[in-house]
């Protein structure tokens, strides 16, 4: 019922495949009676269609047709479920879980809870800890890939690799001392590190991540841009979001804002992934535009702490590499961007004055290609094309909350739980069925989780700090 | 491991109660080894806690020495979960379920959407079949009571017997022709109908709901308000929402305000709850105070139109009668007010500048307490006092999205979801367990909401409008 006369316009809808019943070609996994949203080029949306994966790689997606075109060893079908790239979230520090909760709202929590925290408990264990549970957490919420900046990132990469999840890891570098790095110095070996470890793995891709242009000087940002370009890799950087940065970066620079500064210094190139960019007017979108900089939109962090609304959606619309991000667990506090829908949509009709702004088909180019476009592997994943990898989410259209369901784009920004998220397939691997994961066991990450979470309380209660 | 030491300070504990083996007192049902936020006068959280209730009725509430005293058929180890009171949710519109997602963001919709496919489709069949779905929906998402306007809202209360949940109907009086009445005093009749009918039942409140002060006549609004004391039952009504009510209402009066307006007829009583409340000024605000009128705040409907920011904080602040609502699912377009959490914290941090703005605890209070307050029914339920209705949730702390949990309020605000309710009990009895609902058949229930969806498509494209 749900399959039928789902759209009678506005979307593309796809040509009419010939059937072949008798030249059968074979796949590995075949989801069928599925409403495929594809993300392609021109949006096609199959009602009732179907996608053919073989090893790692789609190598089909189609109408109801193809189903009879394909002998696959496993058929899923979703019975009317929608079917449609994996989200990418672009911005986390996914670690952070353990500390999640804890000092929301306090104004100078920065200074009395996640700065003094991080300096005695990050390490190769929270690390780990951390990350399980953000992986447990983001697959569930139909996240595929994600893009990471902490300390450890070959710990992070432990995980993802055994969970079976795509990620970008960005290793932390930042003028001060911290779990892993002496100095900036030290940060960057760090990196060159991990990168020449992971730079060969099928889906992780290593990463330098500067903190932020204001926490690192002139120097180690010039010198991580040269290196990333030797080596071809994504840099990570927390870009245009706070009014501190724009205050050093000003005094630095002969009042200069952060995105000049980065142009003025050789720093925007297109390795480079800038997460927020909130602060940020004509010109500096025009740098980041001709310099073709990844963006990382995090509505919920942004607004949380008042720091303010990026101009997403100018961007977006501007042609921008621009995808959705949750930004960290003490920040966003989740980890699925399916979280962000409802907020992105809204707030930018908010500030734009417009109901008709950011309609659910941006928000979900942004989750989907759209941060594929802003860590330029758009050519890999983001969309349902052939030859594209096979990451692949099942949502589920029967739970309450999605019934009735007449535009799945709608429903899927302001209706859609990350729970609603049923399976979850990465490089042509089933990870999640049913909502279970079968990668990894989800009570043993929770209760070392739990267990962390006990050290985190007594060394906040120790600090003279309280529990809040 | 989640309930030992976790507050340290900052939340009121409880006085330890002496245990009285040999003395036990009898309890139908008794919730123990519960994370409990009472929700009472002094926001009093048991980490590790106790309630006992007794037919329809919370009978003690306390720390973990209760479960000793009391003898209960039935026990209920939460094993850390979060127990709560039921989440009010102080404004909807339930049976337009059965149009979700549909039109959505469309500049027009009210005209071309909303308004035709009420003239041709609203009828008892339709309001059974979309309050129904919405009750499923509510109950899932932890919604115990809440506060509907629309037609036929008999059909709603037989609905809302079946499922067992509580409400507050309201019976749209309007000047317009509409599917139960021919003009305002049909409606007005309609009502006092329905008021007949439903004024003993336990758990349904009938109530008149003018649908706004700009589609009913001041004779019309004074009738109402006096028949709403005569017969002592609620008014919901629409209260500064939009500018077109604004212009209406000003040319009117002579310039007045909405609110003004209706001081200067004397329609402000506590019998009021205004849904939106969002064009008002101080003098606005005074006197919504001094008439002690309930307040139902629906953020995310408001922001989703672009119509603004209520000032919801000013008025909690000043003691106003004000809780969450989600408004109807064309508007908001999920019906858990957890839902809303998010957006209300975040949203009043940004429009306030102030990340410390709106914590975490009184979105709680405006989702419980203070919307049992906005509907005057503060003395029965809105928090775990004994003595108070037994109306009752239990959240999921083990979904990877709240752990660890630092926090209770930010947990709940900032990570749950509507799907972490695990169970839902309303007036002493189990509604829903383990996430099953008891009392009817939701397959049944989500199939005929798909049927009557396939008569919304046709109804739409006969029109000439496309599903989108």
């Amino acid at each position: 019922m749900l399959k039928k006369t789902f759209f009678s316009a506005g979307v593309a809808l796809a040509t009419l495949a010939s059937p072949a019943a008798f030249a059968a070609e074979t796949a590995d996994l075949l989801i069928k009676d599925a409403i495929v949203l594809t993300m392609n080029a021109d949006k096609t949306v199959y009602p009732n269609g179907v996608v053919a994966v073989k090893g790692n790689k789609i190598v089909a997606v189609g109408d109801e047709t193809l189903a009879q075109k394909y002998q696959a060893k496993t058929v899923l079908d979703v019975d009317g479920d929608i079917v449609m790239p994996g989200l990418i979230n672009s911005h986390t520090h996914a670690s952070m879980t353990v500390f999640r909760s804890l000092g929301d709202d306090v104004p100078d929590r920065l200074h009395r809870y996640i700065f003094p925290l991080e300096k005695k408990l990050v390490s190769r264990d929270m690390v780990r800890i951390g990350a399980q549970l953000a992986n447990v957490e983001m697959l569930k919420g139909g996240v595929t890939t994600y893009a990471d900046m902490y300390y450890f990132e070959d710990e992070v990469a432990k995980t993802v690799d055994k969970i079976g999840m795509r990620a970008v890891l960005g290793e932390t570098v930042i003028k001060f001392p911290v779990a892993d790095a002496a100095n900036a110095e030290e940060g960057i070996q760090y990196a060159l590190n991990f990168i020449d470890a992971y730079k060969d793995h099928p889906r992780i891709t290593p990463a330098f991540a500067p903190h932020a242009p204001y926490t690192n000087t002139t120097e180690v940002l010039q010198k991580i841009t040269q290196l990333s370009l030797e080596h071809d890799v994504p840099v990570m950087t927390h870009l245009a979001e706070s009014d501190r940065e724009n205050e050093v970066i000003a005094e630095r620079s002969g009042g200069k804002s952060p995105v000049a500064y980065m142009a003025e210094i050789g720093a925007l190139t297109p390795n480079l992934v800038g997460a927020h960019v909130i602060n940020v007017d004509e010109n500096d979108i025009a740098l980041l535009k001709r310099n073709d900089v990844g963006i990382a939109h995090n509505m919920s962090a942004n607004i949380k702490s008042a720091k303010g609304v990026s101009p997403a959606l100018k961007m977006f619309d501007d042609g921008l590499r621009i995808g959705l991000g949750t930004d960290g667990p003490m920040s966003g506090n989740t980890l699925s961007t399916i979280d962000e829908f409802n907020q992105v949509a809204k707030v930018h009709k908010l500030v734009n004055k417009d109901r008709a702004a950011m309609p659910p088909v941006k928000v979900i180019e942004m989750a989907t290609i759209g941060a594929a476009r802003a860590l330029h592997m758009e050519d890999k994943i983001g969309s349902l094309d052939v030859g594209k990898l096979a990451d692949i989410i099942v949502i589920d259209t029967k739970a309450p909350n999605m019934v009735p369901l007449y535009n799945p784009y709608s429903a899927l920004v302001y209706s859609a739980y990350a729970s609603n998220v049923k399976h979850a397939i990465v490089d042509g691997r089933l990870l999640m069925q049913e909502r279970d994961i079968l990668t990894v066991d989800e009570d043993a990450i929770r209760d070392e989780a739990l267990q962390f979470a006990d050290k985190v309380r007594q060394t906040v209660l120790a600090s003279g700090e309280e529990i809040r």
